[in-house]
């Protein structure tokens, strides 16, 4: 990939999340971007390799939460690599997260903005589909990079492809948060919609510009935490009561959704949010799951993941097991969508 | 419950057993009689509380491995009862451990001798079958306990009952170990069988005449070991050279298939040998269950126990689940006798 002069891109890495849906491996305090899940890398350092050292893309900027400073600070140490990082004094969702790293790079710089949490089997692809957009948001436009779905899941934002803007970019006609089932179908079969992954591209001046018109008090806030921050050993600390004054609203919500000019840029990259153990047990295939510690009698289509704790099953189909020092979780393949719901049950029962 | 004089009890208790079968909670180290499966005792304190204190009865010979000497005596000592020790210097079976005691023992003395890690609901009932089985084993017969069976179960021995020989106590005409299930059916159908508990009673004299009779070998070094061994500390440790001489056999093998005068009392005193999950499951019934660690949705008829780890189970149906900080199982009912399996398994892979 060749990216045209004057059109260095700056990675923007989202790193905070803090979700539970992958409990008992992910924490509250251990959340999912640095579990390694596939071999050695936390999948927060697969998505800073992406662009790491990469012509034509700067030093990356990290924003994370300041709770896990460290974890991010050790995963970017035991790649050699170099982020520039931006802890967020309380999480704020991702307009605000992004707002806080627009705010520190000039105006007509392109941003690529990526969760930390998410797999992109395929990452040449995004930066091929990165380098075919650029033309368009030079243009202003504010870009999604859209999935092709592969099943009515009700579980992510759906886009609408409207008229092409270049080769392989769309004018983004609608965007639709989270359809029911029936619909999902119907999106599904109709063949015009993308789910909604998370990527952006945008120049920093046109996504401030757009927060300014639809979440100024976000822009505001943003603002005032950057003005009032510190740069100490070269990480920058928003000022924390400026920052709360944030209204806590995702970019899609707080902009993509309400902006006249946003475009889409489908992509087939092999891309997982990893949102669920189904999610994950998707992504790995059937090859990658043997596991050291488990031991299996007469059991069949199981995924079951250990750390250490040795594993004994005997007699069960399509079962997810997972077992690690903080708990143990048992859940048919399909509802692991319920994990989300023990968590909460084992908070009340204070287990 | 009375004993005529000159009846004076001996109750022998055997802790040699080093089982798996409730993996991942008792392990080789930790064995099912030091569990406390039942508020806070453990099987064995349970077993001791049955003669401690009552009159009629000595303070309890314990027989047990030299390996599990804290775990014994701390069960004992936090009792506040007594008992005395003897250490078996390896593994050599039932009938040798109770050899030892005999051996310490007066000819006369009657010895009651009960496993570590059985239940007995209604230890009153036990006492009172003890009581009249008196007078046939002053008459030199060797007896043995038997269960009504409750199904066709082929892991126990059977026994069938001949003549009566006092009220409730009969000949025993027959032993079977372990029939096959349409066997163990007809036994069930006939009324004539009863599991064989592995509780006995008979006279130190007669026990040790059985021996030289049958088990010579056994006899002979467990009468060396003992010979040679040492007194310390109120502990009688055998001569382990001696007692690795000793054939290893169970007292049932040794002996009591083999005498002619063996007797059997039915008791139903709420009996079971808690050899795997289910029977646990089964012995407990569903009111002790609750554990707080756990958090279940859509599920029905689980047996579910952590310690300490939180155990979270969504949609499952009759499972058994057991989880420690020494592994995770996970077994349907009615098919915990796999655990073994499962066990030499994880052995095997070294997990």
């Amino acid at each position: 990939v060749t990216i045209s002069k004057g059109s260095t891109i700056q990675p923007v890495i989202l790193s905070g999340g803090s979700g539970t849906r992958l409990w008992p491996l992910s924490l509250e305090q251990r959340p999912k971007q640095f579990l390694k899940l596939f071999g050695d890398s936390s999948m927060f350092q697969l998505t800073l390799k992406r662009v790491s050292g990469r012509g034509g893309y700067l030093v990356p900027i990290v924003v994370g939460g300041v709770d896990h400073r460290d974890m991010i600070q050790a995963d970017v140490g035991a790649l050699g690599a170099e982020g520039h990082l931006i802890l967020e004094p309380a999480p704020r969702n991702t307009a605000a997260a992004i707002a806080l790293a627009a705010l520190t790079a000039p105006s007509e710089t392109p941003l690529l903005v990526m969760p930390s949490d998410h797999m992109v089997r395929h990452p040449a692809r995004l930066l091929k589909a990165v380098e075919a957009a650029l033309p368009v948001i030079k243009a202003g436009y504010l870009l999604t990079f859209g999935i092709t779905p592969s099943q009515p899941y009700t579980g992510y934002g759906y886009i609408r492809r409207g008229a092409a803007l270049a080769p392989g970019v769309f004018r983004a006609d609608a965007f639709v948060e989270k359809p029911d089932g029936r619909t999902a179908l119907r999106y599904l079969e109709s063949g015009d919609y993308s789910w909604n992954a998370g990527i952006f591209l945008f120049r920093a001046g046109d996504y401030l510009a757009a927060l300014a018109e639809h979440a100024p008090e976000i822009l505001a806030a943003c603002q005032m935490a950057v003005e009032r921050g510190a740069d100490v050993d070269g990480v920058l600390l928003p000022d924390r009561q400026a920052f709360l004054d944030a209204p806590s609203l995702s970019v899609d919500y707080a902009v993509m959704e309400k902006s006249a000019r946003v475009a889409v840029a489908p992509i087939d990259a092999g891309w997982s949010d990893i949102g669920s153990w189904d999610a994950l047990d998707e992504f790995v295939g059937a090859a990658e799951r043997g596991n050291a510690g488990v031991v299996e009698i007469d059991c069949s289509g199981c995924f079951i993941r250990t750390e250490g704790l040795p594993v004994a099953a005997v007699g069960i189909q399509d079962m997810i097991i997972v077992a690690t020092r903080e708990g143990v979780l048992i859940v048919p393949k399909g509802r692991s969508e319920e994990v989300r719901g023990l968590v909460e049950l084992l908070k009340e029962k204070g287990a």
